[in-house]
């Protein structure tokens, strides 16, 4: 543009065909999207999980608590591995009525005590199973929820037939590395959320109120 | 297990040994973990992108908005794209005090108008590089903003010098598809959220309080 000294008018015809040539392809992406939600028509309650090994799945799903409270959903969320610092999320999401229950121990690497452990998942998955009978929740987050099974501390088949046999409009997030195939076949949306880098492995430490 | 009838001292001693080899396993993580914190001192702000085509990015960044504000920390959000709808987040965090800035159009194949959509983001970019420069605010969530450098309504390299001189230790999120190569290579952190599969594209409805 700079080498060139062109007329107002040139100018003007070049950004018009430019702007028209944006309209006709954003009218074609609108024309896309709407065909696909006039097809999407299937109302009920969605299992979303959120899986791989990257940053941010249980924040995922601490946003989409946020969003149901923000719409006068009724929330619970089971944290199934809570590290022994306080949770930022917790404090707002509590004190927007949102029922909370915690695992009763750490990490499973902070306390290396597999009855202990499978103990206390069996007690957070009881909480759970109340959860997915009740329909007056509107959506339940299951946090970590992958580990307890890949630690043989649930089997899979219990958690599947209580996702299966919960209300039909109730919502469910789990989240947690490597998911369960099971898991994965029943589920409705599936993310996979992959590391590109991570702050930690550069050396940099975790901070309270952004990565915890 | 149920083909053979084990005394139970034999069941006891296998379960004291599968028990011994689990904290085993578990303490060789631990001294992993722990050796990469005791590496990990650095402390300055992050800079988060959350990319890729799953769901889960926007809601991601919410969740650490909302985890901020619970360990009583400044933040605010811009949104680089807004539909028609209320988005249930925005309810919940203003009310806990975070401040938002909504750019005036809706989503780009909506309004069709690439003048307008360029003066809107424009705006938007305005409130965005102001945010950038108040060491007040702990935590600035620039959602979406990935569109606008791709569509060029924003020039990237006004992005970065506007991240790079940012107070030192202020995190930001930005979210988005296709995110600039540029911004990833000055990012601490970036997820990429991959589709397994939607709920959407299986015929599902978008519903108020899980979807938006």
């Amino acid at each position: 543009m700079s080498e060139t000294n062109p007329t107002e008018t040139g100018v003007n015809k070049s950004a018009a065909t430019k702007a028209e040539r944006h309209k006709a392809r954003q009218q074609k992406v609108k024309q896309g999207v709407d065909a696909k939600i006039a097809q999407a028509q299937e109302e009920k309650g969605i299992l979303l999980v959120l899986t791989g090994n990257g940053k941010g799945k249980s924040t995922s799903g601490f946003g989409t608590v946020a969003r149901a409270v923000g719409h006068g959903k009724k929330a619970a969320v089971v944290q199934f591995i809570k590290g022994n610092w306080e949770c930022g999320e917790r404090t707002l999401l509590e004190g927007a009525g949102v029922e909370f229950h915690v695992m009763g121990t750490g990490f499973t690497w902070e306390t290396q005590d597999r009855d202990k452990d499978t103990a206390a998942a069996e007690k957070a998955w009881s909480a759970t199973e109340k959860l997915l009978q009740d329909e007056s929740i509107d959506l339940v987050m299951l946090d970590e929820l992958t580990y307890m099974v890949s630690y043989h501390y649930l089997e899979v088949d219990r958690v599947i037939n209580a996702l299966q046999n919960r209300p039909k409009m109730q919502h469910v997030i789990v989240t947690g590395r490597a998911c369960h195939r099971a898991i994965i076949d029943i589920a409705d949306t599936v993310s996979e959320v992959v590391p590109v880098k991570h702050a930690f492995e550069a050396g940099i430490k975790a901070q309270p109120g952004f990565d915890y």
